[in-house]
């Protein structure tokens, strides 16, 4: 087997290279091999996201493939251009490697996150390639674009607007649960929670739409858990948010697991994290149209989980009609000590 | 004293964010506390680049303060904008902390970042905190513009150009056998040859000088030695080379500490790498003007080392007038195990 100290660095990023070219390449003007890379200006406004995923903190090595943790790496970024409504551009790829990663965990690594590049139309262009004494860390950047009047930001919420999100909640945590204390679940229930976890669904077609329709409010994705991402909303945009938690969407499978190990699915949707949906303030009454706008041209389903109101308190209705205030947060990185597979920051 | 973990990481960029906006103030559409920043389009083309620094790797906390940390994990990002002939705009710093760093620790890094921000016009506009088992790591991210015709690329040099640095060699390496091997050295000497290594000086304006003069054929930063880094210059450039190896600019103090240890001052300008000087090639009709532009408007000199030629060798004239094929090479991150302080690649 090939070792990386016996390729080198540079012979290692002429193999990595072929098919980084995934975007448009007359917006390239240097791609890997400078100091740097250079890229055609933008007219529209530039976002510009970054990413880090440290091993032992946001994943183990053995619990997802090579090429799932490249498709992760590089997905978690193009969720925060998805939910400014841009569209993403290029990437940027800095992999620090203990000697334990082999040749080819690296090459499967890059084909993950070249084959979600190609699905994207993202160009990866260069990075940093260096080792690591411990643990394999990874920051990914990525920039986009969109025009400055379809940008959306967490502030934009306004009471009245329905609160959308767009799919299940808490699948993830739910696969995270199955690797770590749950072997014994049933296939296909631990497989789908499974690929929640290391393959989120990404909703850049559905972010389009929904930016130039001008009919969002606030926005984000779904990554610290929807209780700390919604504060976030309504800390950012100075209002308040009820929830009905009848309305949030949890998929069969995560009901299976919950009934088998007694957890809330409830629970895990708002404080499990890394689902990486897209959560969505929308004028009510063009919810409808939006609604099926992305319906016709996705497939895909907005789920209209409760409503922005006055005030600072995010209030749950449960089931049977009484309320409770939200006190519940999500993921804290340094509050809690490091747990693989939590969420990062977006 | 305050812990990270009671502070937490919402709080804590609260904290850091205050003078993180040195640059352009217009130029910035959403800063720090959205999924992504948002900048002007630019008119010009970005440059982008980024650099990750792990400890263990490219540092050992206890040889240099968080704020030369902060300062170098940015600085390394600026010289590879300025060996683009580009000036900066943004930074990006992504970094996992692991429970043994303070919070006084990590407001020391971010200051000793912003003051080299506020120096460079530099805005630091967001990236990523999270948690680490064990190694310090950190990812900056710096973009920048050029007009496009005074874009310098490592593929421009052509035979009969003068080959110029932009200052002595071999003293970051001469600083990291003092911190590793020799802390017997006399203060002066040490304390000159660690500051080369830790806050390694940045040429800024001498890049847009030569950019804009139209007299330079390629250009980098010399971060892996100046043997791999010219080398790199003329494999892209398909070009050979001559350094004058009596010409190659050599500080005092890297002369007397080679006289304490015996080593080759040469040696180490050549492999030693992290000088992070600019290493350009110049018409050599216009190298004069170019040497007094420089002089004049930052009081700082180019150092005539050699000539482009034709062919694919880099020969080493030495000073008895006898000459050698260049056969060493410079630092390569996977061939050689992680060293603390080694270089990193560009």
């Amino acid at each position: 087997m090939v070792k990386l100290a016996d390729l080198g660095e540079f012979r290692f990023i002429d193999r990595i290279t072929p098919g980084c070219d995934a975007g448009d390449p007359a917006h390239v003007i240097q791609g890997i091999g400078d100091d740097a890379a250079v890229v055609a200006g933008t007219d529209d406004p530039l976002v510009i996201t970054t990413d880090m995923l440290i091993e032992r903190v946001h994943f183990i090595r053995d619990s997802l493939s090579p090429q799932q943790l490249g498709y992760k790496s590089l997905a978690v970024n193009l969720s925060d251009i998805a939910a400014m409504g841009a569209r993403p551009l290029d990437a940027f790829i800095s992999i620090a490697v203990p000697a334990s990663v082999t040749v080819k965990d690296l090459d499967d690594f890059y084909d993950g996150m070249k084959a979600l590049a190609a699905d994207s139309g993202v160009n990866l262009l260069g990075g940093d390639t260096t080792g690591s004494r411990t643990d394999l860390c990874i920051n990914v950047v990525v920039t986009g674009t969109a025009p400055a009047h379809e940008l959306l930001f967490r502030s934009g919420a306004r009471p009245g607007d329905r609160i959308v999100v767009t799919g299940t909640l808490g699948d993830s945590a739910g696969g995270l649960a199955v690797l770590l204390d749950h072997p014994d679940i049933p296939g296909e229930t631990s497989a789908e929670l499974i690929r929640a976890h290391v393959e989120p669904e990404l909703y850049l077609r559905e972010a389009r739409i929904l930016a130039a329709s001008g009919a969002v409010g606030g926005a984000l994705d779904v990554s610290d858990g929807l209780a700390s991402d919604l504060r976030h909303v309504c800390e950012k945009s100075c209002v308040g948010a009820v929830i009905d938690l009848a309305s949030v969407p949890l998929s069969d499978a995560l009901h299976t697991l919950c009934a088998a190990t007694g957890e809330d699915p409830i629970r895990l949707a708002l404080t499990g994290g890394e689902d990486y949906r897209l959560l969505l303030t929308i004028d009510p009454e063009r919810l409808d149209e939006v609604q099926e706008s992305v319906a016709r041209s996705t497939g895909r389903k907005l789920y209209d989980i409760g409503e922005v109101v006055d005030g600072d308190t995010i209030t749950l209705r449960e089931t049977d009609g009484s309320t409770s205030i939200l006190e519940m947060s999500g993921w804290d990185h340094f509050k809690t000590n490091p747990t693989p597979g939590a969420a990062e920051e977006s």
